[in-house]
């Protein structure tokens, strides 16, 4: 398998776990599945877009290459033939959100390498693809962004991923394995940290956060 | 009248109803003068913008020609004068809104084919640009998008234009009458639909939307 | 000093500034550490991509060129170690978003001039990067953005400084002592404004602001 179509692999997958995160979350706002849709278009490939935008990519992948529809109108359908339980929403949304925030932290990374930028422009690239579809589902739909909520732990997953991605790749280890392996850590750090209520200090020192 | 003529006085237009809508919902919201003259650029002319910055068009038409800044400055100040009657605003944004629709779906899908992006590009990029303007006002003024509302049909009216538009131009069948059919199409879906309170079925199969 | 030294130097310290007004807001939202240095980036570098994107500058500065990063980052900790009064944030992060607005409106002005674009787009972009920071901020806050309050004059200031940047210049005026000036006198407007109470005629004529 080629560099580029594992990228294109690994990137499509992302944008899968990302579309059903908005699909579920248009499932909880009572939109309708054309709502659907376009959430799941909105969170899966808003990221990309802004990355691709700021690279300097025209056009960008998602409207260049017309098979990043296919995971949005899947997922939506998914979510509307498969979903009936209101309960799990919630559990359900985080998940796939965290599966998408770990494999385009890496696809983002990579993405910004191979068109040269440096590493440090690489990891910030990263970090906005994989958080910046999030943030424009919960915008548009009215939430706090999960990335400014303190009671979560989103952007320092992403935050790492972005940089061992860049690391491995100039240490000239990026493989599938050593891919997969980060994006599992990532992936792993994201959850834990929501299960296990992990937090970060607030934006001041000594203030301490009141009973939610 | 040429080509380029014709898609300049077709998106000015367009400008101009989006740029009409931003302005009452600026009155609605007591914006002040300011506030309603930025409300007007920010819907007529965000789309577009949008669309240029994904094409790469450098500077995009409202920045590069500065005759784009003459519909929301008109549109704010006939706001201004003529408004006084606070009960007219929904019907009248909504009517306004559809007619910036109408026309921005035809004119963003032209310019993406004009620019070489292939027809599935084209139709997703002139639908953004219908829909894109829109999605920044109600945001920008807190409100829920139109474009998620499951008691609206909004995107379903775009899609359709953008897609008529694509196959009318490859068809080699695309001109004045044409086009203009096509806006009037989109506009009738739009309204009658807003009218009638035609709606789309929920995000999730068997779930039934609750009495407003 | 260069010209591109002295715009370097001019746009940081504006980065800082609004970075300050980021990491307040975080604080008063009670978001945690994280948090304050992705609002403080966001506030601070948003309007100078945004900006840099419409120029179709690849990559913006804010990625392409570390030294962006210093300023949200010192801000935030700054933010972390020294503040300590919840009552004197609305205070504080007006006042250092005034200082970001008055330098923001020049330094983007100036980069647009440099770019080769006419005078209008370079009046609109100036604008645009002084007050998209701010709109990107309070959107993700969930504020209502200051650029559109009615108790604010808030674009006006940033307008009459891009305007006069772009005159300054064409007359073949513009140094460090006539920038500082432009700059002082956008800021004065900005806090007298705010202090007095200063207001701007509501959107449509002969409506009244409520009492607040």
């Amino acid at each position: 398998m080629s560099f580029d179509t594992g990228l294109l692999a690994l990137d499509l997958l992302g944008v899968f776990f990302f579309a059903v995160s908005g699909s579920l979350l248009a499932a909880r706002k009572r939109f309708d599945v054309v709502g659907s849709v376009l959430l799941a278009c909105l969170v899966s490939l808003g990221g990309g877009v802004v990355r691709d935008v700021i690279l300097g990519v025209h056009l960008p992948s998602a409207f260049g290459q017309p098979i990043y529809l296919v995971p949005p109108i899947l997922a939506a359908a998914l979510v509307y033939i498969f979903f009936n339980s209101v309960q799990r929403v919630t559990s359900l949304l985080t998940l796939f959100d965290a599966g998408g925030l770990a494999l385009f932290c890496i696809s983002g990374t990579l993405k910004a390498i191979s068109l040269g930028a440096n590493p440090v422009a690489a990891i910030l690239l990263g970090v906005t693809t994989a958080v910046g579809g999030g943030v424009l589902r919960d915008i548009t739909a009215n939430e706090v962004p999960a990335l400014f909520d303190a009671r979560e732990i989103y952007a320092l997953p992403a935050f790492c991923g972005a940089a061992l991605t860049a690391l491995v790749w100039h240490l000239g280890w990026f493989n599938l394995v050593t891919g997969l392996t980060i994006a599992a850590l990532v992936f792993a750090f994201r959850v834990t940290a929501w299960r296990r209520h992990w937090y970060v200090p607030l934006a001041v020192h000594g203030w301490h956060r009141q009973l939610d």
